[in-house]
């Protein structure tokens, strides 16, 4: 029995859940065969570095669903009832046959201490504006187009929010005449529909690696190569780019100039130009995913790739949801014409149109200035956690320890020091309240193993500064631990 | 030059726009050379039975981008300016690579006489309960935990808006124990998420033949082979499916059994089960799509599929969008958890999650009540609006035209007495102020020219009346033609 699940830390969907769908998809597509024991809830919980609660849960669904059965301590056993019911259909096997997209999580520690979890890359709860929204809303509400916005909309967004975005984006130069605007759900959506119109299998795509699993998922699942160019403190490494790109012939390069996720790194203008020269080169299209550039805390603003593109080879991708409110769906790509009228096209085939409700409100929330109002405030703050961030690795984490200092964005990338390995570590730091993602939610073709993501914009300061210290004691146990084992024995003479 | 455009008159997109987006990507790619002259717009519009206003449109789109040149009367040339700028971006053989979804508009008769327009299949934007819809936003805006709301979700849906779908779907024993529900942007993104779980290029799926535009152009996106059953009285023809899943190993089953689109034909329960056993038999999973279920007008409601079928192999799709605003992109998909499981990473992967706001309103809509309120409201006016449409077609078409008349839904399907095509008429038709869609929208592998779409749902009963006069009067005048034209000459003796 081969069970080497695919689980995914930053996944919203329990641990617990998605080890219990890939073991059911395994007994349904017979892979794992009637009569098979599975490992014991202690032994697996060892075995991936989850505690045993985990475990259990999932053993309990596979149980109310009759997939297997026995007392779980002793272990369990496949009982061969799946789809057994006369005329089933035999969803194991036709799910299996497409690629089943690497899936898995780890938001919830799923312990009784008070967690501080650096998982997930998203806004502070707290910071939310709400008085400010509800006003947008009211605002929204009280309109005599009211019943417009919720009739039936167009692929290509609602057209005042559509006209707003890209005059802003004409404005700051980021849209010339040959350049068209579509409203997304979300960043992700316009990578999709990205993916869609432009990848077949086999493809190749340059990302920057480490990159962040949101991506790395989707362009698996449609059968894309992914070809991973170190990110360094300049981000994505443009000295090999131009080799991979004469390489690999890829149809995409996919960047995130700004803050990258997971590193935090910013590429300079030097970098941005170089990157386009290559790209330029070799007729590569370049999507400039672009979620985090307004939240620059220290420094200046850069040009956009987008910007410094004269060839019309480059679709910018951005979204309120960084800045705003995430559970509203509304991001945006801007790019040449002909890239964009597919894009509509795949849009309308895949929803219809985004939300108009969500798109009204936010546009009365950037036209009324209380976007910008919101992003200073949540800009001062970020700098205040950013800055706790490096303080708290400054002092917790101990010496050989590396990490990135961006200057905003959501993320920073730690490396510990050899030997230790983040993955390994993780559950540990999870018994002592503490959760991050390690490297290999992250890695496309490298290994790093000492790396890991903390994310720290959704969490307070005196937080983070207890979060580290918590991870920085994980650490350097773990750290002593390895040195006692490592330590050469004296020849016994 | 080969100007055949593939329009769509059901879409949102405006078929000038549709027109200039096709000849472009004709331009960029390279099949239409430099110096090759386009068709005068005068002759274009009679070709493609369309406004002239349409071609100059167009035209005048392409010239603005500096593809073609010349004067609008004399006929425009192809300029060769196209990327032709160093080291511009080929998106035109990037994005012609792929398979061009088959897109296409006709919405906006575009001519100056008051317009009543049969084309959208969409409710009536002035039965929209404004007042009740604040009150539930107003009501979603003053709970304690709005922040969550705003928060990023996940992939299943806003959880409490999940839970009362699933109990409702429980109660009404439309869901069992091994059932699950996800949240989706409507009806539209369920069936995209399907496609891309099940379907590979080449696989077979059984559909109504006619269906309307958003399934059709789906699934040939997804490189889907359709294989369409006549739709007759009762639905799909399920005497002819046995036989066709024998022949053609589906993949997949897609039925509208409600008031299908475009025919307004509801399957009897005889009609169900056979589909049930046919599919049972086959092993081949059914994609029930129900957005029309909640609006009977007359009649009984009868049992969903997915109540008949005890082999999980049913998927049932549903949405608030038909019954309550369309502008809400808020759908749902119930069935068995292995597939559901599956379509839950799709949708993660597609655009992390559903917009929430608009789901904690439609959650509040319908515990609330208003929903059901207003679904009464709108059943009595659509009763009057259906009631009108078979009163207009009674009245006003001349004998030999056949109708359906279905008990709910949005849709009627006239068939025009031979020799007549709707899709040459429609010309006429609009310059007269009448729109509506041909049967070429619909088909997939039977001819029907005579056939044609009427979507009552959204137009005032008078109006319909008005409409169908319009209709009816323009339709004699070409029968009358027709006739003239094929007398049967005698013989000069």
């Amino acid at each position: 029995m081969d069970l080497r699940p695919n689980l995914r830390s930053d996944s919203v969907v329990p641990l617990y859940r998605q080890l219990y769908e890939q073991i059911a998809l395994k007994i349904r597509s017979g892979e794992f065969e009637p009569g098979e024991r599975l490992p014991a809830t202690r032994e697996l919980a060892g075995l991936l570095g989850l505690n045993r609660t985990t475990i259990s849960a999932a053993y309990e669904m596979l149980e109310g669903e009759g997939l297997i059965a026995g007392q779980v301590g002793r272990g369990s056993f496949v009982t061969g009832k799946c789809d057994a019911r006369p005329g089933a259909v035999a969803w194991g096997a036709l799910l299996d046959r497409g690629a089943a997209p690497a899936m898995a999580s780890g938001t919830a520690p799923g312990n009784a201490r008070e967690a501080v979890s650096f998982a997930t890359s998203r806004p502070s709860r707290e910071l939310f504006p709400l008085d400010e929204f509800r006003a947008s809303c009211a605002a929204v509400l009280a309109r005599e187009d009211l019943a417009d916005i919720l009739q039936l909309g167009s692929p290509s967004g609602y057209e005042p929010l559509r006209r707003y975005l890209l005059e802003e984006a004409r404005r700051q130069q980021l849209a010339g005449d040959r350049d068209d605007l579509l409203i997304t759900n979300g960043c992700q959506q316009a990578l999709d529909l990205i993916g869609r119109v432009l990848l077949g299998a086999g493809d190749a795509v340059i990302v920057e690696d480490p990159t962040y699993p949101g991506l790395k998922n989707l362009l698996t699942g449609l059968g894309a190569r992914l070809i991973g160019l170190p990110v360094g403190h300049d981000g994505m490494d443009t000295a090999q780019l131009a080799r991979a790109i004469e390489r690999e012939r890829p149809r995409l390069i996919v960047v995130t100039p700004n803050f990258q996720n997971p590193t935090g790194a910013t590429m300079p203008v030097a970098s941005r130009l170089a990157l386009m020269e290559a790209a330029r080169t070799g007729g590569v299209p370049v999507v400039e995913n672009d979620p985090y550039g307004d939240l620059r805390y220290h420094g200046q603003p850069l040009p956009a790739i987008k910007q410094l593109d004269d060839r019309d080879g480059t679709v910018l991708l951005r979204s309120f949801s960084k800045v705003s409110f995430p559970g509203l769906r509304v991001g945006w790509a801007v790019g040449p014409r002909p890239l964009l009228d597919r894009l509509r096209q795949a849009k309308e085939t895949a929803d219809l149109h985004s939300d108009q409700l969500s798109q009204a409100v936010l546009l009365d929330f950037a036209e009324s200035g209380r976007l910008e109002a919101h992003r200073q405030h949540v800009l001062a703050s970020s700098a205040d956690r950013l800055r706790a961030t490096l303080e708290g690795c400054r002092r917790f984490l101990p010496p050989g320890t590396r990490w990135t200092e961006p200057e905003g964005g959501m993320n920073i990338w730690v490396r510990l020091p050899d030997p230790l390995d983040a993955g390994e570590l993780l559950a540990r730091a999870q018994r002592e309240g503490v959760n991050y993602l390690p490297a290999r939610y992250f890695m496309i073709s490298r290994q790093e193993p000492g790396g890991l993501r903390l994310s720290f914009a959704g969490i307070e300061p005196e937080r983070i500064l207890r979060g580290l210290a918590v991870l920085g004691r994980v650490v350097a146990g773990e750290l002593a631990r390895a040195a006692a084992h490592f330590e050469p024995v004296s020849a016994m003479v």
